[in-house]
């Protein structure tokens, strides 16, 4: 691969969700806040990659303290987030103008794996998008006015990330207008007419959303 | 509740997926095999329901042995298992004729809480059918030939057990022929054209079928 990578890192929590004081990436795991695991996968992956991550503003200072505190030496560049996850990407987006590979990845899933990221970055590279998927364990049921049906897990997969894009694709991409349609960067490159293929995650690679997670994460680190 | 109630708890897994020697439902969940934690968890909830366990024919001694071993003390009748999940519970509903409301339950989900048990028997009175159901975390996608696109995670929920009935509706539905659209006792229950009713069921209520859900369990037990 001859391209750049870059890696837009988002972490816009505020902290609702998990009822705590504290944002969620910025809650420790194994002594650490979940942000800097995170950032630490994709440098262990390759340590010359380039590393943007999304903060609220009003986070930078905290943030600040924390890297100091914890002695965090991996570079990186801070980003302001927006609104919504969306104009988040956006405002990272835009630092960008060089043909590169880039990686867009919550923040909040500290235990992504170089073979994840490895694969994500090599479709990207071959067809321009990729994103990782893994298989449902349970069973599925699809909601219909009031009532629910079963459906064929089979034919669905759970979406994770990173999502990795040609930076042509994804900088053309998001020159849309916001669609409360977009869940993810691969629904804002669908809209824009690419097609985005689907690498294999790892069910390991969770999004820690509640403190519940945070317990499953510290059992997945011992 | 007036009427008697019956949980089948059914195990037919013969350890191929977990690439263990021991099937999975008698995998040492802290120090207990867990088949017993998920019997131990209907007992709780209702120390006079009738407790039916399916098991593999050839899996009876070895779990004989175990009860024995770990001094497992509550009663329970074992009825033998078949080819397919289906059958398996047909053979513990074969043995069932009074008027009752009938759970059936994954023997490796050991993490059933009784709020959950409660509130599925409660509806299962009600209206006839009742199962546990949750939100989606991550975003999914669904398969269409060779391709895939995002679809709207909040129009599906993940279904898991106990599946709850009222006794009559539950035996009916099994005197239809098996399908292979029966993924679980609700989608035969609605082939028969009853319709099922969702409750909230909850995410520690994991079925194990990796190791990794059993280093997931032991952490929720923590």
């Amino acid at each position: 691969m001859n391209r750049k990578k870059i890696a837009i890192i988002v972490a816009g929590g505020k902290g609702e969700r998990m009822n705590t004081a504290i944002p969620k990436q910025f809650l420790e795991l194994s002594g650490k806040p979940i942000l800097m695991h995170t950032i630490e996968c994709f440098h262990a992956f390759d340590a010359e990659m380039q590393i943007i991550v999304v903060l609220p503003s009003s986070q930078f200072e905290f943030w600040d303290e924390l890297c100091k505190k914890h002695n965090f030496q991996i570079k990186h560049q801070l980003v302001a987030g927006g609104d919504a996850r969306f104009y988040s990407v956006k405002n990272a987006l835009d630092t960008i103008s060089e043909e590169s590979l880039i990686a867009i990845h919550d923040g909040v899933r500290p235990l992504i794996d170089s073979g994840t990221i490895e694969r994500c970055f090599a479709e990207a590279e071959r067809s321009g998008a990729a994103i990782p998927v893994i298989d449902l364990i349970d069973s599925i049921r699809k909601l219909k006015t009031g009532k629910s049906k079963a459906v064929n897990r089979s034919d669905y997969k759970l979406v994770q990330t990173p999502q990795m894009f040609k930076s042509e694709i994804i900088l053309k991409s998001y020159e849309q207008n916001f669609s409360e349609a977009f869940t993810d960067d691969a629904s804002v490159v669908e809209a824009a007419g690419y097609s985005v293929n689907l690498v294999e995650g790892t069910r390991e690679n969770i999004k820690i959303t509640t403190t519940l997670d945070l317990k499953l994460a510290e059992a997945f680190l011992i």
